[in-house]
């Protein structure tokens, strides 16, 4: 497929969210149009400086507020062997959080982005930070679903906004473990429709859900909506990349398919305009797979994962993040999507 | 604490659903009042015949009814040394079925058990069966909530009838895997409220949360309501069990709690009338604990599990499975529920 990309935000682009922070990855954008700008939620993960990995960042949910804890490596409550998880005997901390860093741009390709975040982790629920925005833009109102993790589980969170200042939050919209909701920006028969990512299960795989709502904040109906596929990209784990758009043929959704190897490619899925349960044709081969250098090699290599697109005529400009570490802008015309699809 | 206790239901008391079925446990009744009778919806639980282990119930949803699958034993595809479960390199099967059927007492005692079951596995959601009703009386209307399991996870589904003779699907509330879900029997300042139980999770653990509903269909603000605790018989895992209902100190829940050797015993919790998030006291001890034979031998044993209780002044009536085989019933005071709590 022709498509071009490039790299369009590293990690010396953004500044750490405190002095003591460092940013390690700025990645997996949600993305939006709000007057007359692309607005970009990045996510910002960063570690505490100095740490050698045994001082953590971490939401506090007794004082509300951003801190970090620092281990005694001897400490034998904890094993420190992995990089990116200190395991605990009673609970596990992470060695990076995550919040989301609102950036604008004209031209949608060179980004002004903020000093500060937009949103941090700020309850419970959110201990380990903020991850992987996406904006569905609804009667001027962005609701903007992203994932959180902590002791309690992974769940997806809704906030809203209608100017990119102040944000509402409205709570964890599905039951743990969950990720990866891109809400449909229209309602489709009376329904909204959101899909969404099991992201543990004891029977099932990692797979793509659909569930549907009157007023997006309470869901249900939840349905299995489309499985990994054997010997393919999207053998191992699939979840939704882009908020879906609408196409002649019907909603194109961009989605992320991973082999059992953990290589993260972009594949698309064509459903039914009045009924997005129903899958009407799907990608054989990707539409964008790291080969380059920034794709290949970084915090986690060979991932490409998109939260947001544009679109105007035939064109679709991809955000995504590469590596675990920057954001790339990928152009792929609409009829080449199609034509590879069966 | 004081406790009567006998077992009121066996598997010989139950006829199988089909000629090519046995009945290996009944238990876990969901449990209401309905036209002056003592409603419950129980557990059954079969094998196929003559199977050797190799002949398993599973709803086909390709031909929408409960089948069999006959495996040979030397197929390398699966490996069936579990009694429980025979794992497949695709896909798994469980090697018993559980259905819902319906029984009715006029004294609460004696029940008159149907010969065909209320509800079984009728979806794609539902290959393996449905599981441990909770019914909950809003208005007239009795909302039914079970789990089920299949090869795309567990679920919990709702069903609603107002006669016990039809039930009208309303599909999985909560995303997967999730099960053990009690819906309150009223509104609360506005809001529906259930706790749910997410069955699996990477970070998390397997305790109780709650979530809130407008109309019962669709569910959000999922909050982690509370936690096990460390050297109590509620320390490995803990889930709703009976439907919540109204004392004059607040909201009582008897939900189940397992120590990590899987001991299964009731407690109860009590919350706040008008916010069922706070919590204003919790058994320190159990009140009911697998201690005679029919609770501590079975299908799996040290197992009091219940799912439903009726009330009468001071006097609760706890329904309850006994070692995944049998149905149990328990008399206890209030004041005696209370006096254990701290």
């Amino acid at each position: 497929m022709a498509v071009e990309k490039r790299k369009i935000i590293d990690i010396d682009d953004v500044i750490p969210s405190r002095d003591d922070f460092y940013v390690i990855g700025v990645f997996n954008p949600g993305v939006a149009l709000y007057n007359n700008e692309t607005i970009l939620l990045l996510r910002v993960a960063e570690k505490a400086r100095n740490s050698g990995g045994l001082c953590v960042p971490y939401f506090d949910n007794e004082k509300s507020a951003v801190g970090t804890k620092t281990f005694d490596p001897r400490d034998p409550e904890f094993d420190f062997r992995d990089p990116r998880v200190i395991h605990g005997k009673n609970r596990n901390y992470l060695t990076s959080m995550s919040h989301l860093r609102l950036a604008r741009s004209r031209d949608g390709v060179r980004f002004a982005i903020d000093r500060e975040p937009a949103i941090t982790g700020c309850n419970k629920l959110q201990g380990f930070g903020v991850e992987d925005a996406r904006i569905a833009k609804i009667c001027d109102i962005y609701y903007i679903t992203y994932s959180s993790a902590s002791e309690y589980g992974i769940v997806e969170n809704l906030s809203i906004t209608r100017d990119f200042k102040s944000y509402e939050y409205r709570g964890a919209i599905f039951s743990p473990d969950n990720k990866d909701a891109a809400i449909f920006p229209a309602k489709i028969n009376g329904k909204y429709y959101a899909f969404h990512r099991p992201s543990f299960s004891e029977y099932g795989k990692p797979e793509m859900w659909l569930a549907e709502s009157d007023d997006l904040l309470y869901w249900g109906n939840h349905r299995h909506f489309m499985s990994v596929r054997d010997g393919m990209f999207d053998s191992g784990r699939i979840g939704a990349g882009c908020v879906p758009f609408l196409t002649d043929k019907g909603w194109l959704e961009i989605y992320h398919g991973a082999t059992r190897e953990n290589k993260y490619c972009l594949g698309a899925v064509l459903t039914d305009k009045n009924d997005p349960s129903k899958i009407l044709a799907r990608s054989r081969v990707p539409i964008l797979e790291p080969d380059e250098g920034f794709e290949c090699e970084g915090f986690f290599g060979n991932v490409v994962f998109s939260c947001g697109c544009t679109v105007g005529g035939d064109k679709v400009h991809i955000y995504y993040g590469a590596a675990d570490t920057s954001v790339g802008l990928a152009a792929v015309e609409l009829k080449d999507i199609f034509a590879d699809m069966e």
